[in-house]
């Protein structure tokens, strides 16, 4: 559907990030078309899907823990309203997270992890070996306890992208499968986008929200935007037999020899194994090593894993920013607003991150849950080039 | 491209043995057709192609390992011949295969192995550690001894089938995609096929050679094919990064802790790992635990493996008779031929098979070398049945 008036806004991107802004900002009453890729390049359409805020963050990045505690507790009503405007599901279980020590060093690590949890005002409860066997009766027998986290939930991301685009259409927003060339300036202002195929579209914003991809945007002067590193994830999407019950009934997340693994269950009879975290450039290959180690953790947690169906072997590139947090918002140049930098929390992010870019795109200001997260914000590197 | 006028042979199954036995009937002045299923179904397609026939054979299975050996023998001038008609490369490679034991007792294993191919008259080399290394430098350093059969080499089933099929059509042999429903029958005598999408070819005689989708045509008279049993194999086709040296240069075949493993290298970047041996039923799922396993022993054998990319999961089925022997030649019915039973050993059969097969389509008679391979053979299952 491409759209013969002038949009108000323009989204580089169709993620969970470029489309969430979408759909805020279209409530708010602006006139937006998305630009989308070829589909199946978003991260999220590889992410697992886990709404997790502590459990991926690591020690020391406190403030966007928070960020992502926030954007968890507003998950629930935004389903609902996702929901029901979309008319579709979004795949949301609320079975909570089960997090698993597989010896000992791995149990003193999910400890320390179960502080910082608390400090965070996380809900968690210490469970026994037992009692994780109990909730989760396939899990390998020597596994030496765990921590079951009962408010943070998963989505599917696929599924959320699939409503996002459907709310987003219900409001009026176009969408045009194209690749985004750069942008049109005009003095020192921002006016639109040249594509791919030639043409051009003008607009009063431009959102850039194309993750990993949005370096390759030509027209960024120097200095609007702090380096983006891609960060390689491969994962696999795995199907229980016909006749058999699901292998986990919840998130379990499991430490094994200091190595980390998921199995995030879905509604339906998937489960996704993941993941790695491998900084690789723009290196989209599947690779036997990464199959091997996640499969080796996989099995060491849940020995049952074996039996299951490879479905799909997925690849993806999330975006990191120099200090692993996003960049929202106004950039220096007029005209031109980030939604980008998500890296693995992009999924988690997307309610709080609707919220934020909704008010930065209508007013020019990020809400002040979102403010040290500016993406005009200094970096070290920026003094270092 | 369908013939218009009656074959004097119909072939059923397109896979090595399909395509060797069309090619030698024609090059007897026989008028062939050979239908197959869409492709990628045979077991051939999925095949490593490694021509070793003592280290595939257990214990026992001595004349098997002899029809091997002199298979093995025929395939430098079979490929010789092959590629001058075809005018293709089979991608035959002539570095030999280094075996490993990876420990002490799968030493001892591999000790009795190397009796038992010196007996069977295959060529063998006892290594060190240290030689071992130097032949294949990516090898893992704990590896505590090898065998290398500088005479049993390797060849490419896929691009062997094109050879195949080049060569068949040069000699007049007509092919037509379709799948076989049942056989045809006069009286006593088989006189042609019906086909899937409705049709009926005749001809004098009919060779089934499908593999393990033999015993799914229908009109095959109780007691004239044994039992066939599918067994499972799962692969990965890996790919070396461009720049990078192969990380093998010739067939490495492996016994970790007394679990089989081989690396295959093609003449392209590619590696092909496996197998397992399943015995599931027709069950094509590609499933968790075989990758696992495969990785794994691949990995300690190899480490470097690990930064491969993995180009292609496969799965196929072997089709395995009561004894693990093929079932070549005439069967009780007139006009039906087999040429079935391969089980793992198809590739390397191809050559001993095209001239059995030739001979017998042709005189109705099994050459002396394959005459302990008759269809017609007694088994005890026939007895119990």
């Amino acid at each position: 559907m491409v759209r013969s008036d002038t949009p108000d806004l323009i989204v580089v991107g169709s993620g969970l990030v470029g489309l969430v802004s979408a759909w805020r900002a279209a409530q708010r009453g602006l006139n937006v078309t998305v630009i989308s890729r070829e589909s199946g390049n978003a991260a999220s359409s590889v992410a697992a899907g886990m709404l997790t805020p502590a459990s991926e963050a690591t020690f020391g990045e406190e403030p966007l823990m928070r960020l992502g505690a926030l954007s968890r507790d507003r998950y629930p009503a935004f389903i609902t309203e996702l929901e029901e405007e979309s008319g579709l599901s979004a795949g949301f279980r609320t079975a909570g997270t089960l997090q698993i020590a597989f010896d000992t060093d791995d149990l003193a690590r999910l400890s320390d992890l179960g502080e910082l949890q608390t400090r965070l005002g996380v809900k968690t409860e210490r469970l026994t070996s037992r009692e994780c066997r109990r909730l989760e009766p396939m899990l390998a027998p020597s596994v030496r306890g765990g921590i079951l986290a009962p408010d943070d939930h998963s989505v599917n991301p696929r599924l959320l992208a699939d409503a996002l685009w459907a709310a987003a259409e219900r409001r009026g927003v176009g969408g045009i499968r194209d690749r985004v060339r750069g942008l049109l300036t005009d003095g020192d202002r921002v006016h639109g986008v040249l594509l791919e195929s030639g043409g051009e579209i003008t607009a009063d914003q431009v959102l850039l929200a194309a993750g990993a991809w949005t370096p390759h945007i030509s027209g960024i002067p120097e200095g609007v935007l702090p380096p983006l590193r891609p960060v390689k994830g491969q994962l696999l999407r795995l199907r229980t037999p016909a006749d058999e019950p699901p292998i986990v009934s919840r998130t379990v997340r499991g430490l094994v020899k200091g190595s980390p693994v998921y199995l995030v269950p879905r509604e339906s009879d998937e489960v996704i194994l993941g993941a790695t975290q491998e900084e690789m450039g723009h290196d989209l290959r599947l690779t036997a090593g990464a199959l091997w180690e996640i499969l080796r953790d996989a099995h060491e947690l849940v020995p049952g894993v074996s039996e299951l169906e490879v479905a799909e072997t997925c690849v993806g590139l999330r975006p990191g920013s120099p200090d692993n947090e996003p960049l929202l918002g106004p950039t220096r140049l007029p005209g031109l607003q980030v939604a980008v930098g998500h890296f693995r929390h992009g999924v988690l992010l997307t309610p709080a991150t609707g919220d934020a870019m909704a008010e930065a795109l209508t007013s020019g200001q990020l809400p002040d849950f979102a403010r040290r997260f500016a993406a005009t914000r200094e970096f070290d590197s920026d003094r270092n080039e």
